[in-house]
């Protein structure tokens, strides 16, 4: 087992992760009548802020339309990345921030606004509430990187 | 983009991530009053079986004890096997079928019965109500592998 590392190699790394291109997203969310679902998405990383797009149908956006909130995990099981997540802004994608969606497709390299179903898409803005990393059972403690919203060192 | 694959490809790759040794499971399960939880877990394959092995003061236990039902994502998110499956029996570990926990052992390359905690975990044998796996768009028709407990070619 490797060393455990340091609160700043944990939040660099994460910060990397968020940024890197072409990676999907494990979103976890629930309905109010108590039903997981979990689904794999392209994201985005703009700003502090995960992008998503996704279609206003599926299970994942009614889910988020009714109670804001997922969760999120992120790169390989045995490397993780985890983080609980409140939607801050939802768009039609047509009426997105386009700064927001520039970002988006250049990260995931895909572009919703160009599909021929476009208008079923919804664009959605995510903040982390809590963000934790951890790779194996020696990295459990000081797993938490950002609590109430806030990195740690900030 | 690949060729989408058949239906008697996908089930022999879908039986291949199930019994690969070493790999988690991303384990999302809901509270009754609708909070996601997602998490990833070892996990063993027996006997048409998803083995867990949880402290049964986690959430997903104690989520799992509830509503008895988890969404399971394997392997990568490009590549996804993704199912819907519920509890089919809960054990205090001492009380687990040992040959239950043999091939999670085995698999997992984890023996919670060797742990100085043992005491504080549950064995959870969940069954696929629902399975799909797909790779990229093309293969989004044609994904579902499993429904209502059979094999589609069943």
């Amino acid at each position: 087992m490797a060393e455990p590392r340091s609160f700043a190699e944990r939040k660099t790394h994460a910060l990397a992760v968020l940024a890197e291109d072409g990676t999907d997203v494990w979103v976890a969310t629930a309905s109010t009548d108590g039903r997981a679902h979990l689904v794999p998405l392209s994201f985005g990383w703009s700003d502090g802020r995960v992008v998503l797009a996704t279609e206003a149908r599926s299970v994942t956006a009614r889910n988020l339309a009714a109670n804001g909130a997922a969760r999120l995990g992120f790169g390989g099981t045995r490397d993780v990345l985890m983080g609980d997540a409140e939607v801050t802004a939802s768009y039609p994608l047509a009426a997105a921030p386009p700064e927001l969606m520039d970002v988006f497709a250049r990260q995931s390299g895909w572009d919703p606004r160009g599909d021929s179903n476009a208008a079923d898409y919804v664009a959605l803005e995510l903040r982390f509430v809590r963000l934790q990393a951890w790779r194996e059972a020696n990295e459990i403690a000081g797993r938490t990187l950002l609590r109430d919203g806030r990195w740690l060192d900030e």
